[in-house]
């Protein structure tokens, strides 16, 4: 298994990080998660992007072009010979001996390597168990950081109450779920939080999103609140690994008949429709 | 120069992490910065405790004892010969395939070294200058853990602006500074945050706030508002590092005589003999 650190393909055995990497000390770095399938990397200029996007708002000048990055993205894929599965991608501030503020002169560190992926087929069909926790997260959640022990706490606690995610109330709107996108379908129309500094912007949200106005859906991008997620018809959440998710059960109460909605399902139609097209092209 | 791994010394070029540690993609670790006078750890004690109350918080069992840990980071100062400076130890959640959930037969993985400190004596003696700036961190800055982008993003805006610190302000009242605690003095009260969910209730303030008592000076722990810090008589503030540092300008503007004021005086001189006072009892 190769795995790329710095732009250059060495094995995984020999990978390793310095004690005083920022990445280890702080979680000063960024990072994308992106879905391999049949050896194609979906979205992988929307992820490319949005790594840009965080590195900058916290002053990380990646030291790669996102043309080198895709690249070097693909040869990974290629020599590791993935067909299904992911790569997960990041790149820290840098090492130095330890203190908040940094030199402008770090070289940033990147790893990526490639994982398997066990597709959540029975929760993609027969729904998933969530559960509700408090949103205590910082307040740029729009930056995808490696700092993400809140939101490891939270799924924990979902795992151990046997959910497979927590959705987030702030404030007593909902948010999002730990590692996914939560939306909820009330009257017809898809309720879903704006994408501002309290939400992580999945690219599975952009695609959901267009697909439900191209699949003649109203949308409504307003929070919820507490008592319309607990009311709501359907709940569905996505992420790049779980795709879509419907919630059947919320803190154990069913959500609407406790069955997948028609709304969800039409949206996995199409979603694996998308990954099919993007397939063809890319191949 | 010697580093600590697990409750090995080995050598610093030896010393080398993971790319799946927990602490590298999660930030899911705790960890102390200990301040060596004379060879001798300042509050060794109250830090180890505190790690180990951040570890339980997070959920990670730590694989070693307190005591342990104390005599392990004794030997590590001795055998780098260090007089004055510094251990930093973190222990993270231990290696893993990344997802979010834990599981929970994991490794822990602690590593702790020596450095060295220039005190900041001229801050200490003339007063320094801070900014003020939003509170943006999660709701739990109780825990000392390792995911500390925002307090990184806020003490670069410091540096840059020519200030020493930020002083963080969430919905109107005054929490703590980046990397340390804030103190006012109005109308010869000594205010400063309580020590709850939204501060670190640092070593260095515990110890000052003993010394306020002792000294008969009057002390409330109530959040002080915007208005309050801006037209204080004294603003200070504490940490392992800085000691107590007077802040004499914020954003730009004098605090009081826009000198280092009394009470902050008296509490260094304080501390400074509570330090001598526990150099001559451990050595």
């Amino acid at each position: 298994m190769k795995i790329l650190v710095n732009g250059l393909l060495i094995d995984r055995e020999e990978a390793a990080v310095d004690i005083e990497d920022r990445g280890y000390q702080f979680g000063d770095g960024v990072y994308e998660v992106i879905r391999v399938y049949n050896g194609v990397l979906f979205g992988l200029h929307e992820h490319i992007e949005r790594l840009f996007r965080s590195a900058a708002e916290i002053g990380i000048t990646l030291p790669y072009t996102a043309e080198d990055a895709e690249w070097d993205l693909q040869k990974l894929v290629q020599e590791n010979k993935l067909t299904d599965g992911g790569v997960y991608i990041q790149t820290t501030r840098g090492k130095a001996p330890r203190k908040h503020q940094y030199d402008k002169g770090l070289e940033p560190q990147t790893t990526a390597y490639t994982f398997s992926v066990k597709k959540p087929e029975n929760e993609q069909k027969q729904g998933a168990a969530a559960i509700t926790a408090e949103d205590k997260r910082w307040l740029r959640c729009d930056i995808k950081s490696l700092n993400l022990l809140y939101n490891v706490m939270i799924k924990q606690k979902a795992y151990e109450a046997g959910a497979y995610e927590a959705v987030l109330i702030r404030d007593g709107a909902v948010t999002e779920g730990t590692s996914s996108n939560v939306y909820a379908v009330i009257n017809g129309v898809v309720r879903t939080h704006p994408a501002n500094e309290l939400i992580l912007n999945g690219i599975t949200r952009v695609k959901i999103l267009e697909l439900i106005n191209q699949n003649g859906i109203q949308l409504k991008e307003t929070p919820l609140t507490e008592e319309e997620l607990r009311q709501a018809d359907e709940i569905f959440i996505s992420s790049t690994t779980a795709e879509l998710i419907p919630i059947v059960t919320l803190d154990g109460k069913p959500v609407g008949s406790g069955a997948p909605g028609p709304v969800a399902k039409k949206l996995q139609e199409a979603f694996q429709a998308s990954i099919q097209q993007e397939i063809r092209i890319q191949s």
